[in-house]
């Protein structure tokens, strides 16, 4: 159960940071749609590492093979096997760190859980298990797009106590977040962003950040109460995403500090029908989408794998000082930007597909 | 699937503001464990409408009855059945609103999902439905306790712009927490807080809050990555609840501010072995408890029903002027503590149970 | 997870023998269905005890309440809460019983399982936890019925070595099936069945028997390959009724002794499209419908708990002649047809609406 | 959902007949176990096709890769990749079919399901489908036997008309269930057995059979009540396996035919407590299990595709003569003798890790 997602639109990850590969089994894509790898590639690249200076140096080109589900291009409707090679493996690289817990690391929880525990680079904690989710989420946003004209587009609104303007209301595209490393698309705050990050790395630190995200064209009536409303599975996607510490929903935290007077949305009319003037409620009331765009945000925290000295204990208790190894990135949040928008894609098309069956008259 | 929550232990509620009851099948419950209502009825004493002179005047007296599940007071490990009366209902009170969807309420989100709608209340989107929520979260916290230790305990740490000093290291009970209508145990933020809604409630208006838990003695272990973490878990939890816009796991979205060299958690021995000497994890770590106390917290907006005057359109799309008449909360963050320990205690429940059969040896 | 069926139209159940009540909440049944207790009773009537002299004397009304999920007599695509009162309980018939184990009863396992058990008439084992099943097959059938045009009805097609004749082509109504109080529509077979039953009664014994089912007008393309084929869910479903011992579709186990080329159901042209000529796969395919009549039989064992001196041992091991008191069924299949048909129901249900989000045109 | 079984030890298949490859995701392997494609290796062998005279002479030595979740041969709790690769593909063989629906097969309703199909071998309807079930089995049975001491044990009980004796007391082990191509340890019908099934090759013809199954040493208390019963869960797991028409748990349909002083088991003392005289409940009372072995029967139809003329329809409705080219196997129950363990195994190992977290004391 923990590695897969979605009811009708299910995903089964698997994988480790330095086994064969890591991929994932799409289950219940609809039949009859055209795919290929050049489908799920460009977000798999956009993720990747070593795609800039701001990442980690470790050298993956990850390219994605299709194992099953299609014929000549076209889905079957069938479970959809993904895989994607791990080749820049180090495994040297972590010798010391197998006898002292990183700080903030999963390595001392994943021992108390499972008695045992990957020996080198994180295993399934590491950030490469969230390749399965990219690849798949490339797949939900195809359905997305031609099935319901949803487009899905997140980008990188603060880095440490660097904050963008607010873009959330701008026709962003992913080519715009794309012209800068940072994936941020204010430029302003963009090379002050990459300059907070360079910091970091001279140090051997690293930063946290925020990402951003807007989902347009979603059609009224998606999300399920009462557990499953689509903030819920919204918030479930984006904190299961590796390092998150936060999510927020319209006007989040800010909204609590509001009148209702102020805060509530009014209606209006707008071409499609029914809208609303202001969209504090980003997008969804009682769970189900409004027709608005849906807007949230996810915090990330600082990478707790750092050069820097740390004072800590290893496994036995001993006081021992941790300088770490191997290669990591100084701020994710950039690279968050593809994994961010999967997630979303993953929770859009399983409410929009449970959806299917009521066909009501609105 | 919509209105089921957990995998062992598993929840399904059933009911609307406005029908013959509200209640739950509890599926799951370990065998063995001495139960009646008494160990339930607490907690939505805690949460029931007509408490104080801030909350709504619906006076509900929310008793819940057992209907199986046990026999002579002890669990059999079957379901257990749940049920509370709605008793103090006035339809009348909706009729005007049935043409027009109210702000920031769930009446247009539910009309496009459906089709067909509760003509008052708010049907399933009301807070009632939170009755089954409560009644089945006191049973997942006796389990908790006896089991394992657990206690949970939550309160009001912010209500519009007034925030109380951090409490989340303070030993804080129930009893202490209770001590104030508003639910914050800080004596100097408290009395401005039930200002701040009395000040709301004599304009007819509302204003929104942050709820803040602590869950201790929560053993190492349990989360279950990928997709299940423990915060994502607690993330989609919380989101559920009706009003809430944001979500916070230790250090939050101020931890995204943070370089790595000062958040991360060194870690220290303690008298049960490894503990960290900061808790910025809030006491997860790669989505499974490191032993430290969960911490979290939870922002929910102004609730949407005021008296105050609001420019509107109906669902024809004529422009009207609304004053919803109905009994409603100014602010629904006092009684939402018992709703989000309610929660927290459906999510740790499953996650020990899905963790017992690996016994690992650490 | 143990009490709850399906996936869209998902039922979870609850209730022992002896406590306030069984009932199930229905979670997924499309919105805007007309729906009363008027449409759930009959099946109900048919199922419960005391209604002819070849049943359990116990005298149970099994009047069901509509607790959610409607207003104005429609559904409004919300949980339905269902609840049927116990009324004639008779605990003391149990007495001796809880220290012996009852012969093929669930005394032991239960025992074994739970490490305690319900200490009179069978708890959650007892045949009165199928009035959840029961009451909302009912919906079920209704949401087929209305949206599909399936037909479902179920009879008896054996008791002992009485065996009815072939009526599976036969265009039965369940008025029909009702004609006699066995169910078996077989004016041959019917008054024998009787005669074994009544013999075996006389004898303080118990008798087994066959019910066979139809469903008609089942769409093609309902049912989920590889795990969740229909004949899969459908022997799942029938197989977790109290009592089942075998299930066959189409041609079962006699098709095991079959060669392909008599066995195979060869293409024709019929009004609709494609038919075949015979139905030896009794309408499934590869786990999918194929549009002809969906046809499986279900085999029941005799009563377990039989008023005839048993030698065995109680709890201790300790060997002792059990002559059981309560009031019990000398042979189950008559009251057994409407929990096939609405184990039957729920099955069909549910793949259909599982089915919808395809909408492939063939 | 359609391509995952399982709850807690979970799996995921994927892949067609004629794609890349084959696989599957186990989710939920307990961690710290030794783990080797030698462990899994074995049953594969025995389900590939091409290893003896009997069966389809498709060539593949259907080897299996472990793709992830173990480290230095142990594994790691995450989830263990599958991968085994397709490599005797010869799609041409299919290309007249691919306008003719082929009698029994699961061409037309898939067609009618998807609106799209694989043009050659099956697609997911192949048997190919449960090579991931068979390698996902093995590790199952891993589970069982190293922690609870399960074996599981199956064998061809009946080849057309030809039935074995009952062998189901006999303490038989697989390597002299081995000792005939055909798996049927009778010496007498084994013979008989392969007789049969080279006149239905010799004549361009297949032939059915039966396949029963022992589970030795399973405890007392697996099995979930209502729905997941043993026998229910049993029943689906056999009832997906291609090419299945029937089931039967213990004394099955002729124990309908019996008269409860017969059928049912009375209590006696054993060695490690309560066991039964008689096995007529096939191990399972009220769904749980008792301590006896679990004795199972499942019917397999002669195989579809025949190379003899069968008169049918096209798509269009027009009369053809088909005459099936392609490898075929004319009987497939000695083939499906590790498949019936591995699903076996999969329900097993599930239950008894459900069945974990309730540690009663009986």
């Amino acid at each position: 159960m923990s590695s897969s997602f979605g009811n009708i639109f299910k995903v089964s990850t698997f994988g480790e940071s330095h086994c064969y590969g890591v991929g994932a089994i799409v289950d219940g894509c609809p039949p009859g749609m055209a795919l290929t790898e050049s489908d799920i590639q460009p977000q798999l690249t956009r993720r990747r590492p070593g795609q800039s200076k701001i990442s980690t140096p470790r050298n993956e080109a990850d390219q994605v093979m299709i194992l099953s589900g299609t014929e000549q291009g076209v889905t079957l409707g069938t479970p959809i096997g993904l895989l994607v090679r791990n080749k820049d493996q180090r495994p040297g690289d972590y010798k010391e760190m197998s006898q002292i817990p990183r700080p903030s690391h999963a390595d001392y929880s994943y021992q108390m859980k499972y008695g045992v525990r990957a020996s080198s680079g994180g295993g399934r904690s590491s950030a490469r298990e969230t390749i399965g989710r990219v690849a798949s989420g490339a797949i939900a946003e195809k359905v997305l797009r031609e099935r319901y004209g949803v487009e899905i587009v997140a980008w990188v609104s603060a880095v440490g106590d660097v904050v963008s303007r607010d873009l959330t209301l701008a026709p962003l595209t992913r080519d715009q977040v794309d012209e800068t490393i940072i994936r941020c698309p204010d430029a302003d705050a963009s090379p002050r962003m990459e300059e907070l990050i360079a910091a970091a790395r001279a140090e051997g630190d690293s930063i946290g950040g925020v990402v951003t995200c807007v989902c347009r064209h979603v059609s009224p009536g998606w999300g399920e109460p009462v557990f499953d409303k689509m903030e819920a599975m919204l918030a479930h996607a984006m904190m299961s995403i590796p390092a998150t510490k936060g999510f927020e929903i319209g006007s989040g935290f800010v909204g609590a500090q509001m009148r209702g007077s102020r805060h509530n949305d009014a209606f209006v009319m707008k071409d499609h029908g029914l809208g609303t003037a202001t969209n504090h409620s980003g997008g969804i009331q009682g769970g189900i989408s409004n027709g608005e765009p849906i807007v949230f945000r996810v915090a990330f925290k600082p990478p707790a794998t750092i050069s820097k000295a740390q004072h800590t204990v290893d496994f036995d208790g001993k006081s021992v000082q941790l300088e770490a190894a191997g290669r990591h990135d100084p701020c994710v949040v950039n690279r968050a930007v593809p994994i961010v928008e999967a997630m979303a894609a993953l929770v859009l098309v399983d409410l929009a597909l449970r959806q299917e069956y009521r066909h009501p008259k609105s």
